[in-house]
């Protein structure tokens, strides 16, 4: 067991503190990792407050880690110590059922995946994330954040980038697709890299073109307001494949009218309150609504490769470990470009 | 022209009664038709009561038509006279589009395809459909029917069969694959027939047991009461595809949870009113909802060819003309197997 200092919320909707956790002993198959930098997610948020349903507190959130292993048991073969490396939103599943062999790790269907905070791992106790000096990890569920990539830049990967990553590649963007990415936040700046690395012409459904300089800068080749009713006609029957990284409610039926003759509308984000479809909206020009929860180990790999090779990590802000309850607020106030990353020398 | 006795609505929610119609002269490209069936689709229903918003009247309603060729024009290559066609739910489409150049007529962006009925033809006259003794339709949108299928049972494939076989096929239903057929009517037991036919073990999910019989015998491997809450437990993340040709209200989030991760429950039947859905329902595991309308043109071909390589029509209740009317309430009240077919000659 090792002591380590970490930020935790030691109640719901009460403010982050500083506190100490422990650490499991590094077990035969463990990393030991030395956190460098923990992104912060709208969904640290949401659990922190428990807008979700219950949680367990004492919590300390953060599933975007990024970090330098520091010690390995003697049984792991795919790490070494001063490796640069990555732990995402998820430390272990059941590792038997049909999707962990197929590398769909985060639809586990033998108990679920175990999430990197707010969860319960195999060893009967709370699992505590990335807002801390330390994690250990199984190493099958840790990646390798290549060397072309910072750390503070590829933390936010783990958890917006492969959000991204997993549906663009399954629905197919790439050259010659038209793809919407809805929504200019944390995971929606992450779309529009992606997208337009693989090739794609990438439009952006923002609220306003508040970030449409933004936008275009990091790929984009069209920005439209979506505030705007114009957007709607202009746009009819444009896109093959909308991803929606919104989580306000949404006028689903519009939105599924931008999509081409059997196109998809991909939803990361979503509204806590069911959704009004019509289902002609998606019977008239043969359409697809569908969802994408991040994406398993071995995607997650090849997206941080793929992230290095095109030479891209996320747009953050720096902030101290004591900055994390005024950076809570300001993503609820949508006032980030474009995620919080805290450096954990802070903590 | 011809003139050419029929059966149509006069006004909405007026009983169907016998009349005559004209018919454009054989034009270059067209193939007059002797209609010797006719089958009865519930959409005539809902068309010819206005259910589906402002229609055109009088109504010859029609949508699974099967004759012999008459007559052909002087520019006709594909059907000499003599030759066993069909006709389906369109008789023209734009031809210039994306979509009608890809073979997906049925989507076509240059106006829309042309109805049999209830629709307006390019040469600005109302369309009028199967219940009648003749139709004039361009060769680009009769298809052949092969000489294993008997004409009155190879009718109802003309929207039934191919309303099926186009999700079936794109959703991927064959071997190893686990299909689910929602509804046990005019459009579900083509599905079960098709979906058994392209190798798929298949599951009826009916709301009673009272056509389980039938079901097995026309290929379903399991049949399932979703009267019964058993049958969500039992049934949870079962199938890889469902098809829904269901129209009354059901509860979506419920069908999305016997769906496989990465499933689809596509739908060809829909609520008048939206549903709610819960996009968690498809987020946590990567799922689909999607929405499918008839075929095109080639798909439908094949779809004959299909059904008649394995043997099989529809089943139908062989009826005269006078009975569609008491046919109309029956249809209403489900209370059919599986099909309603006009001989035409008793018009």
């Amino acid at each position: 067991m090792t002591t380590v200092a970490a930020y935790a919320a030691p109640a719901p909707k009460a403010p982050l503190e500083r506190t100490t956790i422990e650490r499991r002993a590094v077990g035969e198959f463990d990393v030991l990792i030395d956190i460098k930098y923990a992104g912060i997610c709208h969904s640290d948020i949401h659990q922190a407050q428990e807008g979700w349903g219950e949680a367990i507190f004492p919590m300390v959130p953060g599933h975007e880690i990024a970090g330098v292993v520091a010690e390995v048991g003697p049984g792991v073969t795919k790490y070494r110590v001063g490796d640069r490396v990555g732990v995402g939103c998820m430390v272990d599943s059941c590792r038997e059922c049909d999707n962990c062999e197929a590398g769909l790790e985060q639809y586990c269907t033998g108990g679920g995946m175990i999430g990197t905070y707010n969860a319960v791992g195999k060893d009967g106790e709370p699992t505590y994330g990335g807002y801390s000096q330390k994690i250990v990890v199984d190493e099958n569920y840790v990646v390798r954040i290549p060397d072309g990539l910072s750390l503070d830049v590829a933390a936010p990967l783990l958890c917006a980038g492969i959000t991204l990553y997993s549906p663009l590649k399954h629905w197919g963007a790439g050259p010659g697709k038209k793809v919407a990415i809805l929504g200019m936040g944390g995971l929606g700046h992450m779309g529009v890299k992606i997208a337009h690395a693989l090739g794609a012409e990438v439009t952006v459904l923002s609220q306003s073109l508040r970030k449409k300089d933004d936008g275009l800068k990091l790929g984009a080749d069209h920005y439209y307001a979506t505030s705007d009713p114009k957007t709607f006609e202009e746009l009819a029957g444009t896109f093959d494949l909308i991803v929606s990284t919104v989580s306000a409610p949404l006028d689903f039926n519009a939105y599924l009218g931008l999509l081409k003759t059997r196109g998809a509308l991909v939803n990361v984000g979503a509204p806590e309150e069911p959704i009004a479809l019509n289902l002609f909206s998606v019977i008239g020009g043969g359409k697809t609504l569908a969802g994408s929860m991040i994406g398993g180990i071995a995607e997650t790999q090849e997206m941080l490769d793929f992230c290095a090779e095109h030479g891209f990590g996320a747009e953050i802000e720096l902030i101290r470990a004591d900055q994390i309850n005024e950076a809570y607020e300001r993503v609820v106030n949508s006032d980030v470009r474009y995620r919080f990353v805290i450096d954990t020398s802070t903590i």
